[in-house]
């Protein structure tokens, strides 16, 4: 049903599109589309060297142009060189080229602190998501009564829940604090559980760090305090941190659940549980098209984790395009590069951008009666809530429409700015949100911002 | 088990190699390796304009650049303008590019005399294989009893029959005659058919056309009567055709099953469901590593055409780098554009290697007694049987081996072919066979089949 909805919105901004190339007059000339998580999409360029390699990989004549850093052609040729065949057309082995999973292990043991991670426990596939269905794929009993529980958080990513309710599964929502920042609360996790007695067997607890669509990042004792919870609970912990590199609140870091749980030790680093994601659409590279990500496993049985070997062979392996950029996000240029100093400018470029945007939409959108947002520490979204007039409530009821639905099918038409209702991610009772990408150049997003507040104004007295 | 003796030779090759590099002395320096369908593997290049668009895509700066031909460089912008954001980062629609997908819908129609196509019916996927297991996964019941059965070609490529019963449905063998060029027929569908009851309950047939392991090329009569059997048996229709770009048999042609079933004309042509696959990997174009393809529907119930719809959509997209390849693939450079020459000399020395391996390969096999092979008339490769001495079957059981897998660790160990046995596809009882990739450079086919020879005499001597 809020998938409808959602499928409304669209069919209504391509209406509005095709209108507007008709030369239909209206308050605006084109529609800001941030209704997505995709950067590129939204206007952010792609990183130079990245594309540079790729473009060498495929056409390997270019190692020859003087138009090329040498650095960008040194690297295709040492990927190329591990191609079979010296091909970006050939398979690779399931899990990925080798060396490039040896050297995201090497990026995970830096990142954390000198945590050991086995080459042999991470798989590069085609997208985060596809690693995620499949592990839920082992995870979810289908034949199961009563039917297997995941943990997911609300508001969450939706993608997630839709896989776990298609194979079968329930998924059981624990709600994140609002007022303190989407907080993750563990007396909220075990207040979930325990709502599942008698409806499911819950197996998995699946975190998104930083969240998709609240922006939190949880702290070190946040994370703790959740492994110590999967731990007694016996559940399997699903990390999604695909958001990492996007980390703009002031004096807030991202730590890996993987480096929490090397940090405490036994018992835990060496029983619980833990998948990890991570990809190249949702870091500052924003390469959502060439599908790639990775999962690493931690503490997995080994009955399970050949099977999930085999459900990942089936896909042959991953876009081998898609390992390239993966090779690049997890080994950038390095001091003394020749790529080096673009690289860094590119990337400081979206960071600063994205705490920029984070900074404006937060000022903005609490200036305004009638909407409130909490910090956007993380991640690529705001998700400001809207407290909507009892009329405006009433007005969508009648239309049979949800009220988030009512006031962004309403900013959409009348001020050309298309993001999500918040209904589609799960929100407690009688809150209403919206959901935007504020991974977009900033001239947008002030665009943006002053159309949300005309808009937003009107609206209120609309219906006051 | 046969999977373990095919990880077993893997293993077995990459030691052989180390060993090489070590410098230890063997009758050869070098490893053939046919043990795949991977074409830039083994030696065969890509094709120029394909490479090209890709990386002007990728890269758009060169666009400016004189090295690349104009066609090449329309088509990369044409491309880049159907890319949100006009970035081959962002994500497409869920199906693919729109318009990539009707000049899919479009390349179907020409293929096929004219037949209808319906581009709502055709998704990209990450290579033909996703799109093929998310439709298995459709028609397999998991909590069916009797359990769900699709029957499948034996000898056949095994990915299929894998998939199939991970997913907890059971495959139902029909032989393919080898006698008469591996040809399929329908009463051995009746035969197997039959042997399914009481033990599983048969929803659809899978074929290969070309085939695999088996390289022959259904005829139109053939696929005529395969159509009348699953229209009366209601058996939905997998056909698998990822080669057909691949016919280097004498006055043998492709005709697809669409092409047909449209010829036969109602009812046929408005009640058998199809679901017919083709892929970058398996053409001449041999793009394994960029994952993807295509499926076309036919006859779907609206209902289950949703469902699938909602699997294909898990993946968010195929990669985009592969749907290009795939967009150049349906649609090459056409006379009198810039890269038409290149294109067509690069496709017919491909077309030309595999006429002239598939004619080398028929001749020496079957000049060796013990050997014999059927004409390879389509498809990547030869699938000789080996009449193995009973000796080297007593040996080959001793060691707790299958014979062809005996067969095949020797030629490897001796001559550095590495083949695959043919009981990982299987085959009749009691006849070995193995199976290597035709998709050759020439001199390398040759010093296979010098290779094979040898070994081959020498390997009958020893076990005379
Ligand atoms: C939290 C989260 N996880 C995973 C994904 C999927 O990313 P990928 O492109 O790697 O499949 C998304 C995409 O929006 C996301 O928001
Ligand atoms: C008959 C057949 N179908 C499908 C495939 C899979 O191809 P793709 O790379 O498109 O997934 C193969 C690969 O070897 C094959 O032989």
């Amino acid at each position: 049903m809020k998938q409808l909805e959602y499928a409304f919105m669209a069919k209504l901004a391509i209406h509005i599109k095709e209108q507007l190339r008709k030369g239909v007059k209206k308050p605006y000339k084109t529609i800001i589309d941030v209704s997505f998580g995709d950067p590129h999409k939204a206007g952010v360029k792609p990183l130079t060297f990245a594309r540079q390699v790729i473009a060498a990989c495929t056409y390997p004549k270019l190692m020859n142009s003087d138009k090329l850093p040498l650095d960008a052609k040194q690297r295709a040729q040492w990927l190329l060189d591990r191609c079979p065949g010296q091909s970006v057309g050939s398979y690779t082995a399931t899990a990925g080229i080798p060396e490039t999973v040896h050297k995201i292990s090497a990026f995970i043991t830096r990142r954390d602190g000198g945590a050991p991670s086995d080459p042999k426990n991470i798989f590069i596939t085609a997208g985060s998501q596809w690693a995620l269905m499949n592990i839920l794929n082992v995870l979810v009993n289908k034949q199961a009564s009563p039917r297997t529980g995941v943990l997911t958080p609300a508001p969450g990513h939706d993608k997630a829940v839709l896989s776990i309710v298609g194979m079968g599964g329930e998924t059981i929502p624990y709600y994140l604090t609002e007022e303190q920042g989407w907080a993750l609360q563990v007396e909220e996790l075990q207040r979930a559980l325990d709502s599942a007695q008698g409806v499911c067997k819950p197996v998995a607890l699946y975190v998104i760090n930083p969240g998709n669509p609240a922006g939190h990042v949880q702290s070190r004792k946040s994370i703790q305090e959740v492994i110590r919870f999967v731990s007694e609970k016996r559940l399997f912990l699903l990390a999604d941190e695909v958001y990492q590199d996007c980390v703009q609140g002031e004096n807030t870091e991202f730590v890996s659940y993987k480096r929490v749980l090397n940090e405490m030790g036994p018992p835990f680093s060496e029983t619980v549980e833990l998948a990890s994601f991570h990809s190249v659409s949702k870091s500052v590279m924003g390469e959502c098209g060439l599908r790639c990500g990775y999962v690493e496993l931690v503490n997995v049985d080994p009955a399970v984790m050949k099977h999930i070997f085999t459900l990942f062979s089936k896909g042959s392996c991953s876009p081998v395009l898609g390992q390239i950029a993966l090779d690049v996000m997890i080994n950038p240029p390095q001091p003394g590069d020749p790529s080096y100093t673009l690289y860094n400018q590119e990337t400081q470029h979206i960071r600063d951008m994205l705490i920029q945007n984070a900074k404006r939409v937060y000022e903005v959108v609490n200036s305004l009666p009638g909407l409130s947002c909490q910090p956007v520490d993380g991640g690529a979204f705001a998700f400001p809530r809207v407290f909507l007039p009892p009329k405006a409530i009433k007005k969508a009821k009648d239309l049979g429409m949800e009220p988030d639905t009512f006031y962004s099918v309403r900013l959409l038409e009348e001020a050309g700015v298309f993001v999500r209702p918040g209904c589609g991610y799960k929100q407690k009772k009688d809150t209403y949100h919206i959901r935007f990408c504020i991974m977009t150049p900033r001239d947008m997003m002030d665009e943006l911002l002053g159309r949300l507040t005309s808009f937003h104004r009107k609206f209120m007295m609309d219906f006051a």
